[in-house]
């Protein structure tokens, strides 16, 4: 049997082709420094957004069709693993992601709940068996249920919160038991509606607590994946307090975390957050806090978090140079945590068609990216600009000899001060460049 | 003598040029369509940005290296003017645009500044005859001077309005007889800092008044130039009149304008109102009011008028498709209503590097938007898309057939109403691989 | 039966009153310029909001606990009319609004769908005999099913289009049956998700054609409502159609529509449209097409329709000063388009508070608006910052008698321009006083 | 001599008073809590708005009318002094602030500059000696002069570097001279223009070297101000390092600077970050890292700094609500870092209005915010809704004896998990009542 009857393999058929159901870009098996584009590039499937939610908005109910819909709760959780694994494979790709309510229907109570997820799960175990696809992270749904309506392990109530770890528990055996490679927390409702009624002291206390105890048993059992939090600035909530890259860090050192965490990062999330992608991706590498990408792009028109498939080869190409300066993403990988638009593409073929779309901008960023680095462009202009901190009083500073009454007696000695122009308009011309021509030359 | 002693004319040297001084993708000569890029570009240099604004910012002062900077007033003016038709023969642009300030020092009264004007204006037709430079438009400054605290046109004071008056008659006058294809107006200050002291509806009709005074003396004078109203949202006041091309559109529809009137379009505006630059030209494309275009860029993670050059080749390529269906411009141009950056560019080479950039990104634009147009692309897909309002009750509801009573008679009828995706994804992929395939097919 | 056991009919009690099922500020039967506030205020409540709405996010499942929902299908909706009109006598308003999708489920056909509206009309039509409860607009939800996914009258798709008309055309009929004051169009989908597979210009021309047949349709069968487009910029689009109060302007006159339609203008959709309230409001005043309010607010800091009570008392003062201004709002209302907070208010009891508090604060606005005007505050502001306008080349100008020449001609004359301040911190001072001296001099 | 002849000392009037120069609100001797309302709003004015800045904005020159402009350099330097020590007498304003440029002229070198600041700082502690007003806080203007252009302590150039910190020392050297209670870092060019040159690691360890070479330095010379950090996302810069409170705090906890470093929280950069004020302030205090108060406000529709005058009391009110449980501001201030408006305000009395209402508006938040913490209000509301934290498991969590295990024990055995409502209408409403009664009963 087959859920996709209409898609074969996906295959690379080079940039002329016409074919929307093959990579024009992507070539699984091309050798990119010593390693195949699908080594490095690890990109994983949203089980969410890909074979769980629906296509609403708040203006209207679902439109997506899709054909496993037809069953009921359990039944209906099970043929969506079959069809999710047929999809990995016809789609070539190796990871996946996952929240607890996208496998498994929410039961009556936990413990029914943890019997459906252990159903599904050694369902998902079986197809794991038998092909190379892999856990790039799972996650607990901490946040769709009205009992999360006030928080989760920041919720004033605190029977929420054990209700919470209780489900994160039950992930990180999940994990261990997939062999997980991640664990993602996305503190969706972490945060308030209204400072008016919050107590933003304790429920940061409270959070902090939750990732130790969480981390905690994850060392107990055994399971050493790498953990992961999801910066995101608000929605569903007002302010959500894993903010951005830099607030995540103030958090995670606050509260003694930053061995064990680092950062998931989300272009959308970035956007929302009034930074671009390459910033968030940035301020992580720079700091040892690069773990994983979630890789879609927002409108930035648009108030609201829209998780589209990443379509823009500026942004992906940005985002790979800096992949790449991280030595790629370890244990991490790209996420297509992007859903196909809800007045776009309500089809289960468009599911391949944004997935390629994806697969290939990003393959074009690499390879633009790759050639950048190559060619040392920004190493070049890097080198020039700080080329002062590499000698005479730019070396005391950054060696640490410097101090204000040195600094001083430098600066009453220097007759003109003369700054280089920073020729952006050349370095974004020089992208455009890049661009064209990495794909002309082949 | 040379203004610009290290810089030979700008000439194309292919995709592949490492030289900062040469254009890689913008060919004067070549012919696209039966016309050369050259002509059917109109590339045009905004004056303000270019040789005499000093690039300061609100935190700052200028930081602009220029050479004819050194001198004062009338000097100044009259060096600028051979530096700038110098500039415009060494990077080979057959438009200029000035507002009255830009040229010319004002005066201690209205008599001196017109004198001033007159000066400056002589010179400008000396260098005009020995070149094939034209003017693509010209306006009047109403904004920088203190007596336009509260506004030009619009002001709360009578005396403003008849000295912005005098102002726009003399640049009538000016445009004239340097033989200007456009006049533009952009309201700076025509809005509000503030509701709470505003009568908002004698503002909107004195400005309403203003504009057909304007036309008035144009047609009396036999000045036969396209008029056209710039619209932007905010900034310097806190709401302007001309908020975007819808709204410019109630103004002149209301005041009985529209003939006389189009739009100047900038795509940094757009970004401001919340549009994307396509939307800006496509709305006025499709109300026929579609006249020039300033061709730069903002950021849309900032919330001022940043004004860079064009760099981004995803929206020169949709703003060009625009312009194609539109037939071109007409009398309008592509005017490089851009800065180079305070941070960034001081240098006055830069001021080459960035307009080289700028026309390489709307040669890029041109070059695909025309591929996607001859392979009637986006047109395929419309003609798909909107196929059931070729026949039956569609064609109906276009010719006016249709009502109430047959449209319900219709739709109590149908079985099951069919939607078909509308495949954003794929059009967006498809969008990359022009942008990479038509210059990799050279 | 009663279905909100718990809350008996809201009195006026007064601003000290800690009671809150109370009105602290709104009383219904206090004279004002010889009205009562209920007549002039003429609150509505939003059947959606808050009988139907289940306070879901797009991160969550519904919250609102409400106990009509223990029905299914026809039973839930007849519950819901008693409980609404039970609401309205408790709260002791006297208008509501619905779309059809509100009160009554679709049935698997447009036909079985029209049953299910007469049935529940019909006990509308009932409830109303008794009470003084009367519908102040109805209106067809032509955007949450599925079949809207490209929008209505703007689809591609011929059949949908004709199906929401025979929508419209059942919603003007119940609008008669139930002598609705007004109609109101607010297009969901009447605008675009990408402009890459849009006709604009085809969209627009169609829309323009379907609100002339309602208007057409309306006059045959003698419905004479006020009919009223709803401006809003985006969400669920990416761009809607009828952006904001100027633009829609725009697309009254170029479709001729102008006589028949005026605007209902919300408050949360002025904010995203990066206007102020109060902005919307006096373009909508001053060019005579203000029609009715939806009376919530937003979150200028979240980029979407976040839809709350009104508790912002500048902002329901400066609406208020525009409704005196317009004379009120005629046929129109103060509909409270709001809902409580998902996080925040999911009881049924929220209702009553968060209903009671936008009366209350909108109650305030009035009394100090009517201050304001009373002591001519703005008005002598505006009658001394433009008095150059009642004189002189200032009344020249307004009565059409002045031109370039004759301006110019002043303009050479002048000595010194001299400005006054605006006073702008004065002013909201003066707000500030009046804002807390209206109550404190009771 | 009198620099503002027509404005005598501002008295409390009460709040009926309709003279502009008066305080309505704001009695500084009335005793709240055991202290004066002066001895706890400690206002302070800042130099550069109200003496120095000639309100141009980026489209247009200053229009401010102030006596003083008319000397030049030195003269003019002196004669602010002057004008600024009669401005605090009259408006009894006990604190103000400078950046070494607002006082006194930049030099031909730094020496010289050094020099004209020694004369300025001279007179000003003349005038000192004979009021009893006190400098909050003296910062360096390391942002204004062209060689700040790539940033100061963040710049590519060593020598900008030095120039940086010998300027910062002066400064030092100027706040233990005159007794400053506070030293104030404001990164205006510290960050970047664009990270396509940018080494974000090297400048940000650079930085963190500066801050610990001037505290360094201010131990050595014995000066025990306050260091503090004020935070802005961006404007000037495209990014500045320093975004908001929380990512400075992981700036702060990074580079180990957190004992001796606060923030200094403005109003405007709150919401250019996309947060609330309080939001901002609440942050800083449970992370006891609430130093001081740039008290202003924005404009959440512009996306620039506006520096208007605190005007919205709602924002004031919960401000100092935060301030009041910070237990005050310790040595920090309510510094007005505001600046009249451009279009509206460029009178020099309305320097005065603008500081009236500034003071009138923060002295309302003062004793509303008192009334509420008197009435537990806020306090309330969170005892009840935490009340799970302090018994059971609530308890256990909080005092570190929960795990995974103990907690998914509890949720397993949980029953039925009860929310309450967080009733944020009802409290938003509350906040209303208050605002009108405390005035209303006195």
């Amino acid at each position: 049997m087959t859920w996709f009857e209409n898609v074969d393999k996906i295959k690379y058929e080079g940039s002329k082709s016409q074919n929307p159901l093959a990579f024009k870009f992507y070539n699984p098996e091309e050798i990119i420094n010593g390693k195949s584009m699908k080594e490095f590039l690890r990109y994983g499937v949203a089980y969410w957004h890909t074979f769980t939610a629906p296509l609403s908005d708040p203006f209207g109910v679902g439109t997506a069709i899709r054909n496993w819909d037809k069953y009921d709760e359990m039944d209906q959780a099970k043929a969506r693993v079959e069809a999710a694994f047929e999809f990995f494979d016809k789609l070539g790709v190796e990871y996946f992601c996952f929240h607890d309510a996208d496998i498994a229907p929410e039961g009556d109570s936990l413990r029914e709940s943890n019997q459906n997820l252990d159903t599904i799960v050694a369902l998902i175990k079986d197809h794991m068996k038998d092909s190379n696809v892999k856990l790039l992270w799972n996650t607990a749904n901490n946040f769709t249920n009205p009992r999360f309506v006030h928080g989760a392990a920041s919720s004033n109530n605190a029977d929420v919160y054990a209700y919470a770890a209780a489900k994160v528990k039950k992930q990180l055996e999940i994990g261990k038991e997939l062999g997980g490679e991640n664990y993602v927390f996305w503190g969706g409702r972490e945060g308030y509606e209204t400072l008016l009624n919050t107590d933003l002291g304790l429920e940061l206390d409270n959070l902090g607590r939750f990732f130790q105890m969480a981390a905690d048993y994850a060392e107990e059992i055994g399971f050493d994946a790498q953990f992961l939090i999801e910066p995101k600035p608000k929605e569903p909530t007002t302010h959500q307090y894993d903010f951005d890259s830099q607030s995540t860090h103030a958090f995670l050192m606050k509260y003694g975390l930053q061995d064990k965490f680092k950062l998931n990062i989300e272009a959308n999330h970035a956007t929302l957050a009034g930074h671009t992608f390459e910033h968030e991706l940035r301020y992580a590498r720079v700091n040892g806090i690069l773990g994983s990408v979630d890789a879609n792009q927002g409108d930035p028109l648009l108030g609201w978090d829209t998780d589209e498939f990443p379509a823009d080869i500026y942004s992906t190409t940005l985002a790979m140079y800096e992949i790449i300066k991280n030595g790629g993403l370890g244990s991490g990988g790209l996420n297509f945590d992007a859903k196909v638009r809800r007045g776009g593409s309500f089809d289960q073929e468009d599911l391949f068609h944004a997935h390629i779309a994806g697969m290939d901008h990003f393959a074009i960023g690499y390879k633009v990216a790759n050639q950048l680095v190559q060619d040392r462009v920004f190493e070049n202009i890097i080198d020039d600009r700080y080329a002062s901190f590499k000698e005479g009083i730019g070396k005391d500073i950054v060696e640490g000899k410097a101090d204000f009454k040195s600094l001083e007696a430098h600066a009453l000695n220097l007759k003109e001060i003369k700054n280089k122009s920073g020729r952006l308009e050349v370095i974004k011309a020089t992208i455009n460049q890049y661009l064209l021509n990495t794909f002309a030359s082949k």
